[in-house]
């Protein structure tokens, strides 16, 4: 297609902010100025809601009411209540998503749950490209499962659909690949396993808020999701954990703490799993840092994940545009088809390194992924088609200076 | 002996205050008035340094830094840099202890840790009376081994020693009883079960920042313990793990997430475990969680457990001593001798849960255990000789006045 079609197509950043129903959401965010923040999908910006919330939960709940407030305040529930607001973003219906502990704990639950529900002693499936540690979860359960452990395969992702065959009892994947963007077709995918008698683990961390997530639709078995990429939950924030109803009157999990019992205020000393999802609860739920994801979730009230993606693949395909051809040595490894792609674009380039250093300099925040990855994130909550406008002009003016050669010297001078 | 002899050798309580070196200590807590806090065993309560510490983090650090706080603000290092604190307290040198996840999942690392590393595959022991959480996390992890799990014995106190043989491989305990207070020797037990080649993993939840703790002197092998008793770090803050120097090297966690990983950005494929205590992370840290629990430590700064430890044992005499022989019914079931005791004190009453709710209608926080416990914990660093005159005089009306029998309608008649 003629590039001056595709610039007319897209009309000026200008243009298309006014045009664009999401613009307002940016004020939910308390973002530093002048910075395009294009790194929300490794950890989102603070939502204006949580301080407040912050200084509620410690000093009117913890601070004023002490113990009481598991009760009082209902902190008791909080897992179950954010577990519910984030059900809500990834088309799954009550009960079956709950709010605890980190990714790779989460991951370790339901791998364990799945490894003993799966009704033949097949070998676990998934691909090189997955985010490096959920592969290490797998091989951290299998040492310890040690001759009992399942066989593992990790292969090439073209070759998923070849390995996937009824000698696989999981297939475990992550639906957005962390370096290029490139999207797994969640369904088509989850059907297959299932056809050769599979169960399926997604790890939603890097869809969860950004793309339009049916997983009650898809027959989804198990997933897991984080807080603090695209729900801006803060640093470390918890994540979640997703089982399909139909599997948990049978399901259960080894790390078994108390929060996961039926009557943790009982004391008996027999483990007795709650109902339903409550029992993939382990220790004592982080009450501070789940306060602050259950504020930063407000930010989705009210908004449809249609749109949210439709923008997402908008400023995808902008930021394509715009970077199209600039420098020779900068390769688009993103898909290029919006539908193919999560809300991020990367690019190889030699320099790659110094390049996100010189961008961050400037004020462009993105991220470098080693070896050679520039990858920029965004997220339709807060990003605009001036942020995209002003990387991709940021990012031209670094190729063509050289000013990721000198950064610290020069990057200052960058903005245009 | 004579009553009056040993309430003379007492003295009043505001005597006992006046001379208490750890007195002003409660300047650093933001305590409610009125309320006489005797439940800082299960959630300490909130210390004036965590709001501005949480203010900070939360705004200056992820609000206005964002990504790059990991290392402008050295968030990467915050869980060892916790750890260190709390090495401190529980006689630990540098490199044993790392802040991190929930006592539940850091306690089944430890479980497969010291399983794995056992050189016999023999059983592991625990008491009927240990935190029930403790054994479900070994159900947890045997019903994941299914054929391969060690045996697991669980018998009563009395008869530990007993069964403390070769056929032993781990000893799992928690030091001080959650029910009565009563305090396992932990240097002897260690040493006894090292004896018979046994490992042992301690539970400090209830001993963390109130007793004094000598792990490298006593030889430990594995610890876990609570961030939110008696450390104050709110609500569902993180655990942590400690192991001893000497198990480093060949010591492995399956909760292998890549922040456990010795070179977490390269996101190579393969799990490589990081020197040292680090290999026991798992996830992303909860960054918010941890900085109040950070904070929450400064509380600790130029104080000796030693002196801490000894009000403790005071309190809980002084507890004792007013308390004695109030009630026919009132039942004391923690050990008299402050040596054998943690900090608290606890009764058997046939109606302790309508009298532990009369004692907070009348604003003395304490804890109700199942089926019939009254359980008072003391923290010396905010509770005072006053509190317990108060709360021992409150108990007092209570029973006399049978005051537990109508709660809610006559508990606020009650504080005298």
């Amino acid at each position: 297609m003629d590039r001056d079609v595709i610039s007319r197509s897209f009309g000026s950043a200008i243009e298309l902010d006014q045009a664009d129903p999401l613009a307002g959401v940016r004020q939910a965010f308390d973002l530093p100025h002048r910075v395009v923040y294009l790194d929300g999908n490794s950890l989102g910006p603070l939502p204006k809601a949580v301080p407040k919330a912050m200084a509620q939960v410690i000093e009117r709940q913890w601070g004023a009411t002490l113990i009481k407030s598991w009760n009082d305040h209902d902190w008791i529930t909080l897992p179950s209540r954010v577990g519910e607001k984030i059900a809500r973003l990834i088309g799954a219906g009550p009960g079956q998503v709950i709010c605890t502990d980190s990714v790779s704990v989460n991951l370790f639950k339901v791998l364990a749950a799945a490894l003993r529900l799966s009704s033949s002693p097949g070998k676990i499936l998934s691909e090189a490209d997955n985010f490096p540690s959920d592969l290490y979860l797998v091989e951290g359960m299998n040492a310890l499962l040690g001759e009992e452990a399942p066989a593992f395969e990790v292969v090439q992702t073209d070759a998923l659909l070849d390995h996937l065959d009824a000698s696989v009892s999981i297939l475990l994947l992550t639906q957005v690949n962390f370096k290029t963007g490139a999207l797994h077709d969640l369904a088509e995918l989850t059907a297959r396993a299932q056809a050769v008698g599979a169960l399926v683990i997604w790890d939603l961390s890097h869809s969860t808020g950004v793309l339009e997530l049916e997983l009650d639709a898809a027959n989804v078995d198990f997933a897991v999701g984080c807080g603090y990429k695209f729900l801006n939950g803060g640093p470390g924030a918890p994540g979640y954990v997703y089982v399909a109803s139909r599997h948990q009157g049978s399901v259960t999990q080894p790390l078994s703490g108390w929060m996961g019992h039926a009557q943790p205020f009982a004391f008996s000393q027999d483990y007795v799993p709650a109902q339903g999802i409550t029992r993939f609860l382990s220790g004592t739920p982080a009450i501070l840092s789940m306060t602050a994801l259950d504020a930063a979730l407000t930010v989705f009230d009210g908004l449809a994940l249609a749109q949210i993606r439709a923008k997402s693949e908008q400023l995808g395909a902008y930021l394509i545009h715009l970077t199209d051809a600039i420098d020779d040595e900068l390769e688009l490894i993103s898909p290029s088809a919006p539908s193919q792609r999560g809300s991020q674009v990367s690019f190889r380039h030699p320099l790659a390194y110094p390049i996100v250093q010189a961008l961050i300099e400037a004020d462009v925040i993105g991220d470098f992924r080693a070896p050679d990855i520039v990858r920029l994130g965004f997220n339709p909550l807060f990003n605009s088609f001036s942020d995209i406008e002003q990387a991709a002009r940021v990012l031209k003016t670094v190729l063509k200076t050289g000013g990721h050669l000198e950064p610290r010297l020069n990057a200052r001078k960058l903005v245009t």
